[in-house]
């Protein structure tokens, strides 16, 4: 078969175990398919994200993750004021060199069931969205060339650059406001440059409780995915497996009136033309009267509970009806 | 035998190969000891630099390495401004929460005989150097109280900031101009708190040439490392292996009067109470005019070259004779 174009991460019905696939139906959002309930057909990739081969056994996905893993991703490199009317918005002067910023992989998460989760130290009426263009990096280089830069993408997906204002704004560099567990969901697909030859030219969505709330297109980026690879990769190894965050368009819960924050509940989904849908509902952590307790539904699955009580963490897993619970 | 409290990576004279160690002596300067080339003695450590246990078995480091692996540390987490006297020369406000910013571990590296690489984008007479104490976390953790912080350090060692002030002051987020390649070398021992009961009373030095061109204490910290811990752990797993990087006392080369430069071939030290000197030579890369050399000679051992021309690299072994050769 031909190489994969759309990759999935994903535990499948079949066996109950985690495996890589091609998307049988390219033409699916399979972020909606999954909130749906529709099922989710891929072709089975043997082998790594890096160098898999697609098979002709078809899997069903029960549960889709994150298509790189934090075992494959050391780093996350993320882009700041990227956006020439996000830069407006903030007031802030367009950047004459990229910005960089990281989070840790422990930021790294999947996609809808998995939540994101809000830990108490950003329940203050300041958490935050930014849909971002991501990419993958499929080998190592440094000192890469504008030219060459793109033969150094695996793939693109879409990312929710999830934010602390409060944090963000009390110091000023931006790692650890922007890097808290979970706070880099990323998918549903990653969708290699054979289907997405120019990246700028995508339009990108923040949809927020239904409304869309971030409108733009990645051609509007400052500096373009071409040109943040050879700047960083400057005296810098920048490794196979690296995830980059490209920045955010205008739109921010931050600077809207009336400002828009994620609550817990919330239904978060970042939508780019030619991926799909990036979909989480956003749950408050850690912030128990005595305990509380969160279940995740998965149509065909065991349901997967965490419990707390007092910081002791229990893990249930039993099987039971179709609801997601985020009590607090 | 009791637990390892200097803990050596090196590879060993005896077998060639990379092994963990109690040092014998823990009275010596390892760093310094190393570059006089008086041999270093080791107890071989078996199992990992989280549980290993001391063997009898005597070694000799012909190669001191970073006493933690690339692979055993994803995200290297530093303070900036953390000391009072350094924000004062930087003209800053007092920082009111702890500031981070990280590296990649990429950036981590060894003790001499490694050279300090400085790549061609911070040739411009602004690379500079920030002495710091360095720790490693033992297990990982998230809501770290202060009072248990310090039950997750595995060991306290000496760490250079390598920094490119040009790239540095051209944006906002420091990431990327003090995450180059090379520019965390750690080490050369890690000492556990069993050896240093209070790592916020250590001298901290660095000498640059010869002359202490830092000179300050780590109670001067505005965070103390419990702080640290505890702030940066909320909401936010800290893996075991982290390394943290605590921030620079005053006297970093670009506010010196005159300036101070890592200069090519320069001899950077840096010196903190109980646990010894780090040590690196300078090395200018990539700034060939049609080819670079460098060799690195180890007493016993094959001396491992890189050529290159027109970035075409060429890995030459042969055993020649004591030389370090640093020529652009």
């Amino acid at each position: 078969m031909s190489p994969p174009t759309h990759i999935l991460r994903f535990v499948a019905v079949e066996d109950g175990r985690v495996h890589l696939g091609q998307l049988v139906d390219t033409t699916r959002d399979v972020g909606l398919d999954t909130l749906q309930g529709t099922p989710v057909k891929a072709y089975r990739i043997d082998g790594s994200i890096f160098d898999g081969e697609v098979t002709n056994d078809v899997l069903t996905a029960q549960h889709l993750l994150s298509p790189v893993s934090r075992a494959e991703c050391n780093y996350i490199r993320c882009l700041g004021l990227n956006y020439k009317d996000h830069a407006q918005e903030a007031n802030m002067a367009l950047p004459e060199v990229p910005i960089l910023f990281s989070k840790p992989h422990t930021a790294l998460a999947d996609p809808y069931p998995a939540v994101t989760p809000i830990p108490k130290c950003s329940q203050d009426g300041t958490s935050d969205y930014e849909a971002e263009l991501c990419f993958v990096l499929k080998k190592s280089g440094r000192n890469i060339s504008e030219e060459k830069a793109l033969d150094y993408v695996l793939g693109y997906t879409c990312s929710n650059d999830v934010s602390a204002r409060t944090l963000q704004m009390a110091t000023t560099q931006w790692s650890y406001s922007k890097g808290l567990d979970g706070s880099c969901p990323i998918g549903p697909v990653l969708v290699t440059p054979a289907a997405i030859p120019d990246p700028q030219n995508l339009s990108i969505k923040a949809i927020y409780n239904g409304r869309v709330v971030q409108d733009g297109n990645t051609r509007e980026m400052i500096f373009s995915i071409k040109q943040q690879i050879a700047y960083f990769s400057q005296g810098t190894t920048l490794e196979a497996g690296t995830i980059f965050l490209t920045g955010t368009p205008a739109g921010i819960g931050f600077f809207r009136q009336p400002r828009v924050i994620l609550e817990d509940g919330g239904d978060m989904r970042v939508e780019i033309e030619g991926i799909g849908t990036l979909a989480n509902k956003i749950c408050y952590m850690d912030c128990c009267q005595g305990a509380w307790m969160q279940l995740l539904y998965h149509s065909t699955a065991k349901v997967y509970g965490w419990m707390s009580t007092k910081s002791t963490f229990v893990t249930v897993a039993s099987t039971v009806a179709s609801i997601v619970v985020c009590m607090n």
